[in-house]
């Protein structure tokens, strides 16, 4: 079976709209605190620049990463799962199936 | 005489260029201050999207304006002058003429 085939149940919907809210959640916390980080350690103006190239490459990451549709999900949970922003506790309740194919995605 | 038609001679050339930087570094140092408000006010994660809209925004805007050719720079400094980064006394050494177009520039 490929990832292609899979069927997504009512439950495991719960389960993935869960996860991936909470993944794009701990994301945001993550830039939020670099940006302080950041602003925190600015020594002079032209290094506002700096910022806003940092802030523009996170947008495009998150943009282009946090696709919600079941064809894509696998990927996208196991491109999460390897950067840390989904845990395996997140996906408790799909399918074992679905899991193993997640964390396989997430060990390339 | 047309804008077009200014000569610029090189006491005139010395005064631009510092004039130039210097409304360069009053706009920087005002982006960043609205940076460091906006970042002080950040109520919840998904308001780092706005600080990247602002800050995208004001770099799409400086890198426009910032044009330092002699064809432009009439035009420049009116814009400059019109949003209080240029002042007056900034400019003080440019013969009358180009004064008094510059002044008429920031009026429109």
């Amino acid at each position: 079976m490929s990832i292609n085939d899979l069927k997504w149940n009512a439950d495991e919907k719960k389960v993935a709209r869960a996860a991936f809210d909470k993944a794009y959640q701990r994301e945001m916390e993550e830039i939020q605190n670099t940006l302080f980080d950041k602003v925190a350690k600015l020594k002079n103006d032209k290094e506002v620049w700096s910022i806003y190239n940092y802030l523009t490459k996170r947008k495009n990451n998150v943009d282009n990463k946090y696709d919600y549709r079941y064809s894509q999900l696998i990927i996208v949970f196991g491109k999460l799962m390897k950067e840390g922003y989904l845990r395996e506790e997140d996906i408790s309740g799909l399918s074992e199936e679905k899991i193993e194919f997640i964390k396989k995605v997430s060990s390339i």
